[in-house]
């Protein structure tokens, strides 16, 4: 699982192996269930995660109770509650394992550390801040100016792996619209 | 105007006078008339603003006419239709001045250049892409688990500059309710 982060990292960004190795040991593997959640509404998020295998997901909650997925994280890839990650604020959001996973996490304090100390590290970062802003200006556009009909083709296009492998309440929620418009969508 | 600017970057981020200079060199004045289309869908975002006096936004359009505003950025604020401006692809989004506005712009390649040559720059690009991605999540956040009152109350919180001085129909898109809505909520 360690040498999927490694590749990852050689794959965002320019860097050596002996960064790749003072990035890698900074962080801790650990195992957890599916259900497992990660940070609480209310909490400050204090990892930032590297997915090895398994899924990861955060949502905010609605006053009555209802989900809405804004981020979904699969194996190969990293996230945690940034919003919270970046000021050490509170969390407006939570962040669940979907499923049984292997992370690879790192602390607040070792983050930064690694920011001013590893060139490569600050690349890393900023690509991976770029790259996550695109990813909520699209799901922000999408709910703004797309039917629920074109927001599912359009995750059926760019992200196939959601469909096949997300709960359809979960794929619900991540779309803004209701589990029987999802059914009747994936019918067609 | 350009000493707001100088202003701005000693503020945001550690940097010396040097490389202040270094980059307020690499920027362009350019007065806009309110209403100047900066950026229009489907046009790649050349690029990135400081803005020295006046105000800028950026829309997206829904099929039906309607205007969702997802971004405001008011003099001694910076900002552009970063999407498109990341990747240099195709805007989803349209980036107008709300008002008569003097600007200072720098092009994609001056940025990207600042970036490996000015360290100072690389810090404040992380940094606004920290603070621009948090600006979003928030946007998100609320549009999923707030009503059009709640949605009020948080803004005239949080940006009461906006109230006083954004148009009702452009804070109504902001805000994603109808300008009545906005209207009733204001007559409070």
């Amino acid at each position: 699982m360690i040498g999927h982060f490694k590749q990852y990292l050689r794959m965002t960004t320019a860097i050596n192996e002996v960064q790749v190795n003072e990035i890698v040991k900074s962080f801790t593997p650990r195992k957890v269930a599916r259900g497992t959640l990660l940070v609480n509404y209310g909490e400050v998020c204090r990892e930032f995660y590297f997915v090895g295998s398994g899924c990861i997901r955060t949502y905010f909650l609605t006053s009555g109770g209802q989900q809405h997925t804004r981020f979904i994280a699969l194996e190969g890839s990293v996230g945690t509650a940034m919003s919270s990650f970046i000021g050490q604020t509170s969390s407006t959001e939570f962040l669940e394992a979907l499923e049984d996973s292997e992370l690879y996490a790192i602390n607040y304090r070792n983050f930064r550390r690694l920011l001013t100390e590893i060139p490569g590290w600050l690349d890393f970062y900023n690509l991976f801040l770029e790259m996550a802003y695109i990813y909520q200006h699209e799901k922000l556009q999408q709910l703004s100016t797309l039917s629920a009909a074109q927001r599912y083709e359009k995750l059926m296009k760019d992200r196939p792996q959601y469909v096949q492998r997300i709960s359809n309440k979960v794929l619900a929620s991540y779309l803004d619209i209701r589990e029987e418009t999802l059914s009747r969508l994936k019918s067609r």
